[in-house]
């Protein structure tokens, strides 16, 4: 049977998600809605334009709401009209309207499989996503701290002159500025930091200010940013898709703190199979739910 | 041996192909370079946040034109600061100034490698990327027809419902309004189109205006290309790093014409090494003709 | 939805296909099949070990006949127990006879995909799976003259320095002692063999004889073959699961011939959607006929 | 530039590392070695046959040893006679002699890379290449306990449904009978055995039987093992021709131990830049002696 996956939003993040799927042969099939119709059009006319070059076939539907009956997945991907805005407020209101509009048309196709939500402020659109739909909280997630925690990884890799992929560890919490790296949980090619030696130790604070930082910095030279974003959420795609039961930092519900937060969960075909926990020193609990925290209020304003 | 490729302008087209070659890891080192310097550096960082989830690693070295020296190839993607311009004359002489500001800072750097052109007017640029590097023609290339004819396959696939990958021939000539689908070089499954059974008979002018459309109907909705152009110069890149000796319509110097023009060429390690001149009909060859004019009115400006 | 693979036959060839098709992340649950249990459980635990290494995931099922069921395609790739066998006839008493014992299990299982057959001989043997099982011609098709073809464009590609990807053109009839090259079809970047200028004209009697002798020089340094057609075989697969209506010559059931043999056929999700009939030579014509004479003899002995 | 790698021994283990090679597009020449020429013959003309199907271009050259003196890497592959052969001290004498007759051809072309060793008994044979050929440590190492420790990834992962790329850890010691799986090393989704919370816990001793059987398992089955090594093989010479600075446990020189062993290790371009020495508990610290004492013994031989 063919994979399909839906996109809602083809700005800078959603058309390269897709670009990203086609390139690299995801999935078989790809969905494509955007208010904007000529938008859709075109990013459906460009990744149509690679198909005599890519290794495998990809279909791509611009603008058919019907066709999202039958997909595995649906990434929502809608950005706010204002890029670069400082106030994160603003974008919530937007973007909440934009989803509250939106879900129960795809509802209203009889989709049945996955949400995976990339829209800013990620946690509470998640949350918003599954509030809506109704959805088991297993079948709605959000991408969460996984760039986050792709950013420790190469921020961490490129300090030691270690591969990133030879990093592991996690991010935690909001997609946003309450996020921390969960230090205890960073392993170098296997080890704990307080085990590795090093010519001159880490300096953690400046590390963790490079990974927040990350974002900030690309925002301001570039206006956006979405390659990291959409190989991250194409990663994932792939793990859902062949029911892996692969670990990634995701927006997932935590039914200890009753939101959705990035915390590390496992990836099947029907979604979120189970929540690690990993232990937390009492520093990093406390940034968890000072994280939390902050989440669910901006949670509770719907 | 490392791979490397230098990429001249991170605009969309060229933060694009650097996208496609780290995600399909076809080489291990690539250079970005922009005169605005925090635009690369943000490529530089979207990029090297991939890391830990790309099959390959690749390193990436943003506004350091000595890193170019050792380069096997460099990628000019100078993009204009005014996109959706309608008047292409004006184009011409804001890229043309670009080229020859920059590519005197390449050579000095001792780049011995092989130029790939995307900046358009592509045909005309490349023939000034050559004049100002004093290379041998083999060496400076554009990408010339290659995009179109990936449209064409596309655009006549999808009349038959095959796969474009099992179309083949060549859209000639100008990457511009006079270019042409060269129908005679078509082949369906390995078809000639006149031998090819149809329910009803393709209509070869819209095909040929769907092709030529193509472009602008991405334009008008998404305000520039880049998927298709980024794909198919990262599939010409992979080409000429492994020597595979593999035939792509280039804008490719014709001894013939003395002119910078699309047509069918072998790529190899150090750049093209034969120019195949397919048999045209006598329309197709006026055709030819006319837009080998076209370009060396240009070309004759400088 | 997942893509599904079953391999019945896990000596040489049925494994390779498999390695392949987990090295490229071409379907996501692949259930091996063998009479000799402890070989299909054993390729099964090789796959799966290389699971942390590769892309993607795949779900590797040893020795479930049961798990066929829902398969999307099922590869015959039953070996004779002695290669390097001279005697064609004794090879298919061998294989005709394990394929009629096993396609009855086959469809006791419910099976509604695809057979795609490599068994030897294979015209013959796809033509009695087509026969046992009932199924439309559509369904059942053999791997055929694709190895032949690839081997063809590598033997030109070699002679002529250019990339085999860059030769087109087909190997038809037989997968035998039959088959022939149509080098009326075959082009050179697009060009006819005889447009194309070389230094020395090309010896096409002896590139024949190389292309048809590939397999057996392989037989004889190796004794088996099974990368080539591995690697076509899993290319067939890719294209089958995404619909990609793509060209390869293949065993396919001529209406007109009334027989299974190679030539160029579309390949869908549900199998051939239909056959490519390029014109031939009187002479190619004739070669033609011949091979299908050859191949209707042996079908006729059941 | 080419990324150019040699294999010495076209057994089963060797043309499968190259066949993955060459699926992947992990290097652009291989140079392919056999004392049998028929047999470096057969496989170079299997491997040439995928070139129209792969996504990227491979040139094969057999049987020429000068075309070792600039490959960046040459890998070991030497397999003996007799395979399933239970006394290992045959296996090592024989293989032995083999290294050490080759060894000093391969210097004699002018070789200058790096070795990276797979013949049995892996910890040994690697010592005596270094021996032999007088390079650096840094410059030849062995896979080592690399395989095992993906075997333990994935035995792991089956036992808890998770995905074998979400669990981490090492086998480390002899590739042998002596190895053992560091059960302290060992992540679950970044968490250890002892934090993650199952149903039932998790059998150790009879998961680490599983590890340390597969190979026998798979031998008895199929005769061999070449799937998994030659995956790891390929994931490793990735790595190295990209620089990519990735921890792999590899049978490298241990200062403290003055033995080659598998431990983890970074892989650059020129070798091994550094070697991890993870915590141990003291059971595990005695394990890696006696594992050590077992090489160190062979190695004595020498």
């Amino acid at each position: 049977m063919k994979r399909k996956v839906g996109i809602i939003g083809t700005g800078h993040v959603g058309s390269d998600v897709a670009f990203s799927l086609v390139t690299q042969g995801i999935c078989e099939k790809i969905v494509l809605i955007d208010k904007k119709e000529t938008k859709a059009l075109s990013e459906a006319l460009e990744l149509r334009d690679m198909s005599s070059m890519t290794h495998s076939y990809t279909e791509i539907i611009p603008n058919d709401f019907s066709a999202l009956s039958d997909a595995d997945i649906i990434v929502m991907a809608i950005g706010p009209e204002t890029l670069l805005r400082e106030d994160r407020m603003e974008e919530l209101i937007e973007t909440s309207k934009a989803v509250t509009e939106i879900v129960p048309k795809i509802l209203a196709t009889g989709f049945d499989g996955v949400f995976i939500n990339i829209t800013n402020p990620c946690d509470v659109i998640t949350s918003l996503i599954q509030k809506i739909s109704g959805f088991n909280h297993s079948r709605v997630f959000g991408t969460g701290t996984s760039l986050d925690t792709a950013r420790m990884r190469r921020v961490v890799g490129e300090a030691l002159h270690i591969h990133p992929k030879s990093i592991d560890g996690y991010v935690l919490g909001e997609h946003g500025e309450s996020q921390f790296v969960a230090w205890s949980t960073v392993k170098i090619g296997g080890m704990a930091i307080t085990d590795y030696n090093t010519d001159k130790p880490l300096d953690l604070p400046a590390l963790k200010d490079a990974v927040r930082g990350a974002g900030w910095n690309i925002l301001t030279g570039k206006g956006w940013t979405s390659f990291g974003i959409a190989t991250a959420t194409a990663q994932i795609i792939d793990a859902a898709l062949s029911d892996a039961k692969q670990v990634f930092p995701l927006a997932v519900f935590s039914e200890k703190m009753k939101i959705y937060i990035g915390q590390p969960a496992v990836i099947g075909r029907k979604g979120i199979t189970s929540i690690l926990e990993p232990p937390l020193t009492n520093e990093e609990q406390l940034s968890f739910e000072s994280s939390a925290n902050i989440i669910r209020n901006a949670v509770n304003l719907f």
